[in-house]
């Protein structure tokens, strides 16, 4: 993946761009209260941005390259900036502020495990912070350059060159890979052995399979194919005190799994190299229906029923009213319904379908017997919560632009609006009352000028996630601030209502506060000691998930 | 459970028996070479069993129940001997032997967490071992009553008065429960609101939700219900250093879920007082059918075939010849095979199954329509593997006695013979080399005069464990040295097959020196960090699992 083809300032690549027509302009401009239309608020010249200088001089730089390779190392302006923070918001205002407070001192480029652990050891050696970096796609301030406490400086450890497919036994149903490789290649060499991953975050085109279990990610259609957790066998994996091969059995009982420690471990323990996963025959077909639901309750309560009665689903997807009719809405304004959808909206109003209906896609992956029978188990039971079948449309459209939404932020951001997300899991029982408070949290930060959508994408047998999307009039002076102060009051509710910090962005800086809040002092104190064992002097993505 | 109901030097509850009929010690004696039929051996007499005096003196004893209660302090034989071991062929000859080398100085049965947390306090205060007991049943040597190097004493702490239903939430899919609640208790009170964990190992009558957890369980049916490892939700746990509630969440990536080492911990990380598990709703039907295949070979294909592609499998369980030679003749010695059995035989031999044939159980819960087509297909895929099917009979005397092998392994003792079980797991590619391993290797060690049989019990996407059954004459003079000599041969040659040295019986006492061999130094150091942070004086379970 070359880096240059790609934004340092925003989402993905620079040939393909997300404009804002006229009409979502104005449509926008109205509902954020715009009155004299969206604002200009352009980003800054990648030449404006002002950076600290590189702390590692000539010397130990050639010392640097004699380990990894002179085209390894790089300190340039793109590489430094590009390397500095993640995709998330956050980050984007940080690089739209015109000033970034820590950048990378260099950026290597490691191509095998032997230059990671090389690299380590000069980072022990000069006191070095190293940040290690896949796709740097993290939207909690995972991959922020910073140098810690009383380090001399920061390196980050771009993986991308470690890309290579190790071994593909489809009889084994498993595949190992270099951990830097990026999902298309990844999907493309198994799809080669007629095989699947099925992990579809999304960031898929721009994330790493190491940055997948480093940040204990879930892709969309983790109902049929597990998330990290799940199809994660086992690692190399390049520690500041040695090397680590973690356990790679299909099942054991030799005392506790440790290599599930690094599942959620963002780069603070160790830099996975290689990874293992378990791989699975690509369906013969897939389904992906949507349903409308009246409300919310009732839309959970089938979320609920199928999620604990049917292991057939791929995907489960519930918008609440809000995203339902936002969507339909933005929808609208680039493509006018035809005569046969009003006509539908038409009857489904007197079907009781108001403000207040939810939308539901629901994935089935499999033999086509089985995608059948699922699909009319799924109508069934969507029937007996008052749900009707919308077909094979809507699914369709989401499931062609389900990578797209990122590149939708940078012309938003271009135009004085905010926009972010966040997510938590609960139980069942306790998913309504979190999803009242988070809203309720989100609103009263944002204001009342804004647009608050919030959706269910994975489902348990004992409980849900919730992703939340706002938008808002960004506050031209102190945005950060602003996002802080949103953040804040989403999280302490979050925390007051039992949910977890994150379902699937994972702690990085972001986070660690309430991640200190919900874990237990002793949880607490177990992963700081595993940390101290493996990175004793701390030098592994500092200000990071370790409390 | 009251253990004076328990047989303390064997399997099981006192009014229930199994004795070998004339039959049966025949044959044994026959295929054992024993020329003058089996010689008695029988087990001592509690009263003349030799054991260590409590070190532990009336004043400490006082001071004890102060913080547990009177009834909870016990120091009779009975007590000290039925805690001293477990339930492994190992530990059945320490008993036979007369003469215990360590036993539990005093046996606490704490009725509550804070007693729990109590005794731990009183523990360390005194310088004393705690040795966490269930239901006793490890057969690995993982509630050997050892104080360790430079404790003073030890004391075990029996759980089973830990046995509350504390709440069972059908509609959020899970249940908590103290942890020291058997298997039948658990079961039943799942039962009164129409669920089942389904966890149902052959000790499930005298095991512990604790026990299954810190042991890292998997049921006989975990194809379909998981093992430990998938239905554990959360626990609480009394340490050394302090309580420790972890995880609960349905799902988060707020860092690596620490609840999942206690996922195989053995007591040696704390007591699990209180634990949460995913539950199910009852399968509507159960159905258990029997396959036969003309060799090992395809009994294996066919069973990786059906994990890889069948999720709607609880259990598949395969044979192989020298078990289903042996099960089928030792069955036929008390029950004659009808006239429509031996024409039935007639006929598979005829088809060309011979005394290379192997018997393959596969079970499928759930809806009447589900459970159906499971049936077709298994049996499609099977005659594709050249399988004949044989019906539910097999499956239904398999089912209705499949607690019940434990029993015979008591009267065996008494008649001079020798019974141990192992087990391993591996990748599918790599199961043919381990099993002729680890089988020439426990026929080497046993001799030429013993019967050896194995099964796959546990099939995964990526591999399948291995379950090796031996019958020898025991040794008279140093049956003990006979047994490690067996051990040692079968262990190297799993671990120089690349198997794991247990799929689920655990670590304990006598797998140690292959976990160490098994596990990288850098997984050994983190699990040395974890027990160093939880249990700093390293008074919990010393010499099991920690290396």
């Amino acid at each position: 993946m070359d880096r240059r083809q790609l934004r340092w300032q925003g989402w993905g690549r620079i040939d393909h761009r997300r404009d804002l027509s006229n009409a979502e302009q104005d449509y926008l401009a109205e509902v954020l209260g715009f009155e004299a239309g969206l604002p200009q608020t352009p980003v800054p010249e990648l030449s404006q941005l002002e950076l600290p200088s590189s702390r590692i001089g000539k010397r130990r730089l050639g010392a640097l390259a004699d380990i990894v390779g002179d085209e390894a190392v790089r300190t340039d302006r793109f590489e430094r900036v590009f390397h500095a923070r993640g995709q998330s918001y956050h980050d984007l205002l940080h690089y739209r502020s015109g000033r970034l407070e820590s950048a990378p001192d260099a950026v290597i480029y490691p191509d095998s495990a032997d230059a990671v652990s090389g690299l380590l050891g000069w980072a022990a050696e000069h006191d070095m912070a190293v940040v290690p970096f896949g796709g740097g796609t993290s939207v909690v301030g995972g991959v922020t350059a910073s140098a810690g406490a009383g380090k001399a400086g920061v390196i980050t450890l771009d993986l991308s060159r470690l890309d290579q497919t190790r071994g593909i036994d489809v009889g084994n149903g498993r595949a190992s890979f270099a951990a830097g490789i990026y999902g298309p290649a990844l999907e493309n060499a198994l799809a080669g052995q007629g095989a699947t991953l099925g992990h579809f975050p999304q960031s898929f085109e721009f994330s790493t399979l190491g940055g997948w279990i480093a940040a204990r990610g879930a892709g969309q259609e983790s109902n049929g194919y597990g998330t990290a957790r799940h199809w994660f066998v086992g690692a190399r994996v390049a520690t500041p005190s040695a090397s680590w091969t973690t356990e790679h059995e299909p099942a054991s009982a030799a005392g506790p799994r440790l290599a599930d420690l690094l599942v959620g471990s963002e780069g603070t323990l160790g830099v996975i190299t290689s990874a293992t996963v378990r791989i699975r025959p690509r369906p013969e077909t897939r389904s992906l229906r949507a349903y409308l639901f009246p409300d919310f309750e009732s839309g959970l309560a089938c979320a609920r029923r199928l999620a604990q009665t049917d292991r057939r689903l791929a995907m489960l997807r519930l918008s609440d009213a809000d995203e339902t009719r936002f969507q339909s809405r933005f929808a609208a304004l680039h493509r006018s319904p035809s005569i046969a959808q009003r006509a539908f909206k038409w009857y489904l109003g007197r079907r009781g379908f108001g403000a207040e209906a939810c939308l539901m896609l629901v994935a089935s992956h499999g033999g086509v017997r089985t995608v059948d029978r699922a699909v009319r188990n799924v109508r069934w039971v969507a029937g007996q919560h008052g749900g009707q079948a919308l077909g094979a449309g809507p699914g369709k459209t989401w499931y062609e632009t389900r990578f797209e939404a990122p590149y939708l932020r940078d012309p938003l951001l271009d135009r004085g609006v905010g926009v972010d997300t966040l997510e938590t899991a609960a139980t069942w029982e306790n998913l309504p009352e979190l999803y009242a408070a988070v809203r309720d949290a989100i609103r009263g930060a944002v204001g009342t000028r804004g647009i608050l959508m919030t959706h269910v994408s994975h489902t348990y047998r004992d409980g849900a996630s919730l992703y939340f999307t706002y938008v808002f009039p960004r506050d031209p002076t102190d945005p950060i601030d602003q996002w802080w102060s949103i953040k804040r009051a989403a999280s302490d509710a979050i925390m007051a209502n039992r949910g977890t910090i994150s379902h699937h962005h994972g702690v990085g800086e972001d986070h660690l506060e309430w991640m200190n809040r919900e874990k237990d002092p002793s949880s607490l104190r177990i992963l700081r000691s595993v940390k101290d064992t493996l990175d004793p002097t701390g030098l592994l993505n500092p200000g990071k998930l370790i409390p």
